[in-house]
């Protein structure tokens, strides 16, 4: 099998660590990859390059398409620019999916029938990072809708649906008070949605949805949101799972594709071996089945639920009761590639 | 006793429901108040009023500056401005508080420790409402953040924990993405927080800082976060503690105070007897409180507490097991009056 190229980032904070275990499994399982790393975030912020990312992973990702992404560190304060929302948006990723899904009784958790897809758009909105100082008391900053922004994630969205044999997807918007921009999001969503009417679908306002989505979660079936909510329940939802540690994502438009965990870069627990690698894993995961490597996805995602089923739980999961070892990430990888 | 007088909204959907029983629980319990009823709201906005507020309405505030009000429906669509928005902005009400506690073992909750008082900032941020079509493609929404609003919020959840024995505040933005807005609430709660070494603080971005108040809540105390996201979480965490339907709140400012149920006006179960009016009668114990009413505000929250220990519980919190008995709204205000 010909190896496909791949552009690799390998983060900061527990970024490195997770990284080289989850390239070892992809290696064990014979993954047909071939990576070109590329040097991203802190180091070249620090640097001086206040996007985080230079001339030559650009051109590594003009030439694969495709982006294994470990969490990035951006410095705080002004003149750094988010590497995540440069990259979404240079690349156009509007769609970022997000699956979460419980893994009862191989990892504790309250919500045993959880399975929820957030599907949130990627390049509008608050993100936009257009930010003013107005006067010496006032800062502003822009949030941005288009109705063809709109249109290409709720389509994504039930075409998803379709795809997966899901029932329902849920909107979520603030358009009480955001009329026009929330409104456009809903007003879409309920135009194009007549077009599926073997979907089920509704609407709720952003606070009760998310109150109610934390609360009874395995309601839930696909929630289709705005960039900043989306940011905000699917680390809840994830959390609800057991730990934000264990759920991937893709990142995906139409010139190309990103694949990454839902968590940050942990700073505070960096280089201990104590991360969870699951997220990106099952980022990994995702990108072969992007890739069409759907056997190879698969051998590791079973090898990775036996692992968890072993009660084989790093840290961030590891409960008295359900667990039976608490593992770090290397031993964790260990346990996957010896389950594949 | 003299009367005070106080401006009485009695809302729309539940509202007059929840309102009358709320009122009557005010009289059973000898609360000495003189209200002025006002129509606001649904009624208003039909009749040609895109504020849903006329001008007899805000001679009664101006008289009284105290506003009890239960929730409004906004109509959809553009052109009707939202009533509670109004409402905050010119009776110039900058802090929203929202305390949220379980009430273990009277009312069934996953989390019988959370004890959470949510702090919100009330006049700014995408609430300004300032909203633009900029191309047929595109609209915006300003997002507005001020010194010194971020000021006044920050030092009056820092003041509201000391007078309240609270231990730790918890800031939460998303000055990772927003550098100039969220980063300035921010660097005022670092630099405001230094005044109090008593209290604890510490600052979580709003995803993962959401995400473990959903999974958590029992690990915080006092949250202080800016207008939107305050929103979203205080129903998250109300929600928690076994309904959205148990919290009131009062929006405070220098020169008045408006207090309401957090939950809106449910028209879905709208004259059917059957809704929660714990939230607003709670909201009318932080009014008594306002108004230096403590006996009487102490008599009905024990009441009130008392009609849940023995298991009278409207339908949102019915659970076969700790519920005894499934009440109306008028049986359950029955139920409070009778132990006061
Ligand atoms: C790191 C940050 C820019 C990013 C976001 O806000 O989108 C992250 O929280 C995520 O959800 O992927
Ligand atoms: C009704 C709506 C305008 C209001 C808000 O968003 O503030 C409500 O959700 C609340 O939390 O009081």
């Amino acid at each position: 099998v010909p190896k496909v190229p791949i552009t690799v980032a390998i983060g900061d904070g527990i970024g490195p660590e997770i990284m080289s275990q989850t390239l070892r499994v992809l290696e064990a399982a014979g993954a047909a990859l071939a990576p070109e790393f590329i040097e991203v975030g802190e180091a070249v912020y620090r640097a001086g390059n206040s996007s985080g990312i230079g001339p030559e992973a650009w051109e590594s990702l003009k030439r694969t398409r495709v982006l294994l992404k470990a969490p990035i560190t951006t410095p705080l304060g002004g003149g750094y620019k988010s590497l995540n929302v440069t990259l979404r948006k240079t690349l156009g990723l509007y769609a970022n999916v997000r699956p979460c899904r419980s893994l009862h009784p191989a990892v504790a958790t309250r919500h045993p029938d959880l399975d929820v897809v957030i599907i949130r758009e990627n390049e509008e909105d608050l993100y936009a990072g257009i930010e003013h100082q107005q006067t010496p008391d006032v800062v502003q900053c822009l949030k941005l809708v288009s109705r063809s922004g709109c249109e290409k994630i709720v389509r994504f969205a039930f075409e998803y649906a379709r795809r997966h044999g899901r029932r329902r997807i849920t909107c979520m918007t603030k358009d009480n008070i955001m009329k026009l921009t929330d409104g456009l999001f809903h007003r879409v969503f309920m135009e194009i949605g007549r077009q599926y009417p073997d979907i089920a679908q509704d609407h709720q306002i952003i606070d009760i949805g998310a109150a109610r989505l934390a609360d009874t979660p395995e309601r839930y079936d696909v929630v289709v949101t705005m960039n900043l909510y989306g940011d905000i329940i699917s680390d809840i939802v994830a959390q609800l799972t057991g730990s934000v540690g264990l759920a991937g994502s893709s990142n995906v438009g139409d010139q190309g594709a990103l694949f990454e965990a839902i968590h940050g870069s942990a700073p505070d627990i960096a280089g201990q071996n104590i991360a969870n690698p699951s997220g990106l894993l099952q980022a990994a995961v995702l990108m072969l089945g992007h890739l069409g490597q759907h056997e190879v996805a698969a051998r590791i995602h079973n090898a990775w639920l036996c692992a968890l089923e072993d009660g084989l739980h790093t840290a961030d999961i590891y409960r008295a009761g359900t667990s039976r070892t608490k593992v770090s990430t290397t031993e964790f990888a260990d346990a996957v590639i010896a389950r594949l």
